[in-house]
């Protein structure tokens, strides 16, 4: 298994106790939902002990303060307010989508209800706001609003996802704008929100934002990678999980709309809803015959390669930009 | 017809424009949805005339600025703000109570469905943030802290009134906070919100959030008394609508908790599916004979009461003074 960076192990320990004092203030009942969600308790309420979730937003704010020579503790409340906003996503996302399962256990709303899922996640939502507002400093008002900024970019592109499963023809474009707000927008406000928080300049805020938006792509092309070529122990989910639930993912998409047999076998294949897991083999290969993955590889590292370019021009001090650049190739390398 | 004090009229149409401009910025599918909720277009996306709704919450926040000696104008942003959480709320209240009507049309999840009516309430939501915090002045981050706490209370008393449903006991004072939460903590933001923006002391923004605290409760016991004992014509829901879905509703709890036969008779009824509209017309008077409907009279009227002496306590202009009463005497004595 990938070797995970120091930084992403440290954090959630630093971050977890401001997170659950954040979370603590919400009523009882919707706390419930929250806990249950966030991996803090089982079903009847428990506490149990794996925390769940890689944590990742969490350490780029953090790390973000230290780009601007502030302490990382200074960007604690940007980085609950944005693992908030990310809990958030996942809950809501769970309903609109119907899925029935999130990190190997039940998804919230198929114990407490949609009703309780869905007022749980909007209580998430607006807490981020509150923590994040409550932050001393001069910083917390713009870091506010670049997150609920954030949050209608990822709201644009779960639109534009849920939009895609009417539709027959999806652009390349579309579907990378789609990657842009549903993945990168939350991503590249991680980013940049401790320096924000600091009252750093927009020349080092917006570097540190463009760095998190090309990351955030490489990140959810890894992902789609891993959805159809990924080894089922180290992701934990069902081998060709994505093609078995026939996702419009970037590979796939990007194999659509390549010219020729394979391209146009693939289409047909992939309209289909009674595939065999011979079939699932075969779409794995044609979306691999017509270039998607070879194009998604490739796109991650001219993302990832983007990204150091943007750093590059940030004149961080030298660990804070080696310690960024571990956390990207950490997201292009990992194997879940 | 109670006439509607001249500021709600006028406030529509000062409020309307950037209200509008603010849902513009969402992404074409969600703003659909969200124009549509709010009335400005209809199930197709055509433009519609008339505007739904009473513009409460907008007209309480422009008058909340003239409280602080500032121009109404420069609490737009507070005004807007508090417009869509409001929405977002009644947007997701829907979803959550499976309610299928709002404002004599199919509510917004029966026509694009709830994944994208729960999406649509998210950006409504998440806008509201935005907005405040582009508002200029000092105070911009204060009224979002605010909002967001707000919205916090807001989702406290739904969950509360969520869980009453699963249970048989509820006492007043648990069906008074819900109220609080649900109906009278978005009133009593909007009462302060726009005071706060431009940087009011907290004595008076505290008074003006008192001011609004107590007429949320007497606005939730009104429309209670209406849902119950409203004309039909005017409420345009139907008669003993209240009592057809058994409504927990303040009247109907504070019957409940009443000692005597009329309260175990009322008991007995409101348990049982297979109510007669015969049925129905006793267990209004049962609520009535078990003295709910008084008490919900009287503490309407006491609620007002203290409102307005917070209201005096803050030393407003008599202008500015005389109009939040009057707001409030349109609350209480509204037939719709």
């Amino acid at each position: 298994m990938t070797a995970v960076p120091v930084s992403l192990t440290d954090v959630r320990e630093l971050v977890d106790g401001a997170l659950r004092a954040a979370v603590g203030r919400l009523d009882p009942r919707t706390y419930r939902v929250a806990a249950y969600h966030l991996g803090w308790t089982d079903e009847e309420g428990r506490p149990r002990a794996a925390p769940a979730g890689k944590a990742l937003r969490p350490a780029l704010a953090l790390l973000s303060a230290r780009a601007a020579l502030a302490p990382q503790e200074s960007a604690l409340p940007g980085a609950v307010a944005v693992e908030l906003v990310h809990a958030f996503s996942l809950l809501h996302d769970d309903i609109m989508d119907g899925d029935r399962t999130r990190r190997h256990r039940p998804a919230a709303w198929t114990i407490f209800g949609e009703a309780s899922a869905i007022l749980a996640g909007d209580a998430l939502l607006a807490l981020a706001g509150e923590v994040l507002l409550e932050a001393p400093g001069q910083g917390s008002a713009r870091a506010a609003h670049a997150l609920a900024a954030a949050t209608r970019g990822l709201i644009a592109g779960q639109s534009l996802d849920m939009d895609f499963e009417t539709r027959r023809k999806i652009s390349l474009d579309e579907c990378v704008a789609m990657a842009a707000g549903k993945t990168a927008a939350l991503l590249a406000c991680s980013c940049a929100i401790g320096a924000v928080l600091d009252g750093a300049p927009e020349s080092l805020s917006d570097a540190l934002e463009a760095f998190g938006a090309d990351l955030g792509i490489a990140f959810q092309l890894v992902d789609d990678l891993l959805g159809i070529w990924g080894d089922p122990d180290a992701t934990g989910k069902p081998a060709l999980s994505d093609v078995r639930s026939r996702k419009m993912s970037l590979p796939v998409v990007a194999a659509l709309n390549a010219e020729g047999p394979h391209a146009e076998r693939l289409a047909e294949m992939y309209g289909r809803a009674d595939l065999s897991e011979d079939d699932l083999r075969e779409v794995a290969a044609l979306v691999e015959a017509a270039g998607g993955r070879a194009w998604a590889e490739r796109e991650a590292e001219r993302r990832i390669q983007r990204a150091a370019e943007h750093l590059a021009s940030a004149r961080l001090p030298e660990p804070v930009r080696a310690e960024f650049l571990r956390v990207a190739d950490f997201v292009t390398r990992r194997d879940h």
